[in-house]
């Protein structure tokens, strides 16, 4: 490849629009006909990553799904990387954060040796926990500012001076590090944090989970992920997975993936007219 | 086995006092003679195991050294974990943070199916991203208050209200889980906050990393550990480990790692006898 991981995922949400398929298979919620284990696992993953190929502008592979086969799970994970195209985007939802060396470790995991396009990252270490991921010029880097689970709020919304602190994380990240490939996890579950942050950074590309199973908005989701000049996308991952749990789900999600990918399409394109 | 990690825990301090062994060895800082790769990550983590069951009370085990290999990494960190003695407190520092579905895997991977005995995890998620491992109920889990390294105030002095965002994470984890397993990560490199949160929660344990290399105080880490009813940990990586470059590394690690749990257990016991 001689474009960098930015270029690869313009030009795939250019295409299909902000569509991110998430890949974070339980063992216990695989669909008909597929073994409980590791290789169960595997079989949805390739399944998923077939879809996105058609359907999506990135996959966002959730690392403890597969952490949590240990070595075996990581050797599932190397093969889903390697059957990946070198177009689609990989984006490894690994949420690192630890001190410098560690962190340049765990970059040397998920950009060296997985070789993913883009990775998320935890801020609560500051600078040195965001950097080493950075260092690797070519990729894309998510931090965490506001999260979409149930109890995000307990940290993130405290208030420092006089904005949450998910906001001050925003800032410092978008004036640290003002590069389109540098972007903010922000749930979709929080639709006003959303807005807020929005306008906060509004260069700032968003990669926005928890559209779908978890509640989140999707037309919001889409609408502040367009608006940002960086390519944002927003990652769908149970709604479509789940779509069947019969012998049909992989023709079941991959309909599903398409309806929401449309729908995000619209959704981002009425925004992208309203800036035209 | 049948007692807890905790058990086991506060058994090897009384008998070794606070010191853990931290293995996370770099592949370009291993001692010579052995391969710059995973043979030769493993054999200095297999020497500093060695070495830990006669000296510490705990090894620390960094994931990112591990992980950097991908899945053979991880083959030879279950094979480290084999080989650890059921009586020697495995913790896993991985500092995983996701939201509760996803903690849970990373819970079943690093308790499930790694074993390990404790385990970091990071605050920012909230609630949801700590209590899958607290499930988990005879482990202990440190959570990240304030860590050791240089950016780390970045977010974690911000005021929150009239106190720094470490102090908040320390209140709302020691109000939430009042549980002498779960315990806070509090880095030797800021000795003033050390103190501060020892005051602010009594009995909650600490793991305290930043002695050594980093720089950190190791007395004021022996004291403010050996204060609380839990039984806390002082861990040495660096200082230990790169002991010599030469072919006496394990020698020399040895030597080492007994000087400074001596020193540790100094600093302990005069904090234990001034209790008395």
């Amino acid at each position: 490849m001689n474009t960098t991981a930015l270029e690869r995922l313009r030009a795939r949400v250019e295409r299909h629009g902000p569509l991110c398929v998430g890949i974070d298979p339980h063992p216990d919620a695989l669909p008909e006909g597929l073994p409980r284990d590791v290789r169960g696992v595997e079989t949805l993953a390739r399944g998923l990553l077939e879809i996105a190929i058609e359907e999506a502008a990135a996959i966002k592979v959730n690392l403890a799904f597969f952490e949590a086969f240990g070595s075996a799970g990581w050797a599932a994970l190397e093969r889903l990387r390697d059957a990946t195209p070198g177009d689609l985007p990989f984006i490894a939802d690994a949420k690192r954060g630890d001190i410098g060396t560690t962190a340049e470790r765990y970059a040397d995991a998920l950009l060296g040796h997985l070789a993913a396009d883009g990775v998320t990252v935890s801020p609560y270490l500051g600078a040195d926990g965001v950097a080493p991921f950075v260092a690797y010029e070519d990729r894309i880097v998510y931090v965490l500012a506001r999260t979409s689970n149930p109890s995000a709020g307990t940290l993130q919304d405290r208030l420092v001076g006089d904005a949450p602190l998910h906001e001050a994380v925003a800032s410092w990240v978008a004036g640290a590090w003002p590069d389109p490939r540098v972007g903010l996890v922000v749930g979709a579950t929080a639709p006003a944090e959303l807005e807020r942050l929005r306008q906060l950074v509004p260069a700032t590309p968003f990669l926005v989970p928890g559209v779908g199973a978890q509640g989140g908005d999707m037309r919001a989701a889409a609408r502040y992920c367009a608006a940002a000049t960086a390519p944002g996308v927003v990652n769908v991952s149970r709604t479509i997975a789940a779509a069947s749990d019969g012998a049909d789900w992989q023709a079941a999600a991959r309909r599903v993936a398409a309806e929401i990918g449309e729908r995000l399409r619209e959704a981002a394109g009425a925004t992208l007219d309203r800036r035209a």
